[in-house]
């Protein structure tokens, strides 16, 4: 199952109006169940090097179905995923990518926010998130 | 100068628009005047295999300044820039890509489309482009 | 919707047995609809060259949802798609690549084989495909 | 000297085997002594992003003969081999990575499992590693 243009317009119109509440510049990227993208967006005078890392960061709480943050805890020195950004060409595991998952519990798709605080990027991407369901997974089996 | 936001929301509704009156479903990408990915749109049905194509298009069209088409004209074998496509990660050189040009003539972006057949690939960007400006260049100088 | 693992091992199954009938040694890729790999397979002596082509095989023939050879005729110089190989971090547009379709004419995935002729290629991919579904598609609407 | 086809599916046959035991899903690849792909499967409700970590875990383990968590607690901040995964495409340095060595000691390929925690991926691998061969090198010389 993936998520409808019509949902992923509607996440990040919900997204840019959380980054205009918060007063910070964001790109913001969609991807559906399969990690592909759906829908982008950069506000203006965003950071041209944010692009990439939303939609990595869209693709990595995609792959794994997980926010991107919990990942980065995970992959610190000495932790137990330690480089894992170096697989999929390239992740990015600080906050701002969250799944995207319907009322039944299904991964639908991914939002990855990038453009400020690694905490304004995560607000931002749950804004986005939860325009159009759950950011927060159930418990086993979730996945598309 | 870059493209707005704004201005390249409005470009892909006006694609989105032409892709309905065609019956086709496209992956529509607009890039400021660095080539930067500045909106996507995916629609329902369309490709996976156009989003790449897509956003090549709208970054050949940016680089050179010019319809991805006439590139690929020049680009056939025994052609004056045969193998062109290999430069910039990749470029797109057959219809469907467009720079987007300023009332003063300034190159401020370019829209790239995939999804159905490359004339009507061509169609929607048109579309797309002439929502907010112009897709013929005049003469030199025009760049941004 | 996507092949289960039951299903692609049941098609690479029936691919390796028409390889064997065929005298031939073949790497086998099976994608699910959104070009992720499902499984592969590379017979005893298949080319080590086989094993990019054929996963490049399958995720072409799911990127666009049509045999890779409809596409590479054209792709060819002068034609329409001239290039589109560049695309996508590289296509394989020859023969070898069928999507899979079920009953309903939903794309479910695809398969690539590589590592003979492209006859021998298409005849192995084909039996692998029908073992689980279609190779042939609807008109649309068929896409996942 | 390389893993069969046959030894290839019967490693995969006992990993998916203990997944199941385990309850988890798993991504799995084999790879020959040259780190080539052998033999992929994923398991229905795998993650998307597993499938790149099982291959280059399997290829981790391979390059170096040994396994790929060894290789991680070397390539730590201030480690011998710090930085090593920016290597041959992406290297995974965290346990689920195990070379599959035959009866006479030699390295006949290697196993990579991805898909739960690192401890089950390293368990998943062994029992697949340990249904055609060995998982630990004896002195060298090992390699093929």
């Amino acid at each position: 199952m993936h998520v409808t243009f019509e949902e992923a317009q509607k996440a990040i119109a919900a997204a840019i109006k959380k980054a205009e509440e918060t007063g910070t510049q964001m790109c913001i990227a969609i991807v559906d169940s399969g990690s592909n993208l759906k829908a982008f967006a950069r506000m203006n005078d965003a950071w041209v090097g944010s692009i990439d890392i939303a939609v990595k960061k869209a693709k990595t709480a995609c792959y794994f179905g997980m926010p991107t943050g919990q990942i980065g805890q995970l992959s610190q020195p000495a932790g137990p995923l330690y480089g894992i950004e170096h697989s999929n060409d390239g992740l990015i595991t600080f906050p701002g990518g969250l799944p995207i998952v319907n009322q039944d519990g299904i991964l639908v798709g991914a939002i990855g926010v990038s453009g400020s605080s690694v905490e304004n990027d995560h607000i931002v991407a749950k804004a986005g998130a939860e325009a159009i369901g759950l950011s927060d997974l159930p418990a086993h089996p979730w996945r598309t």
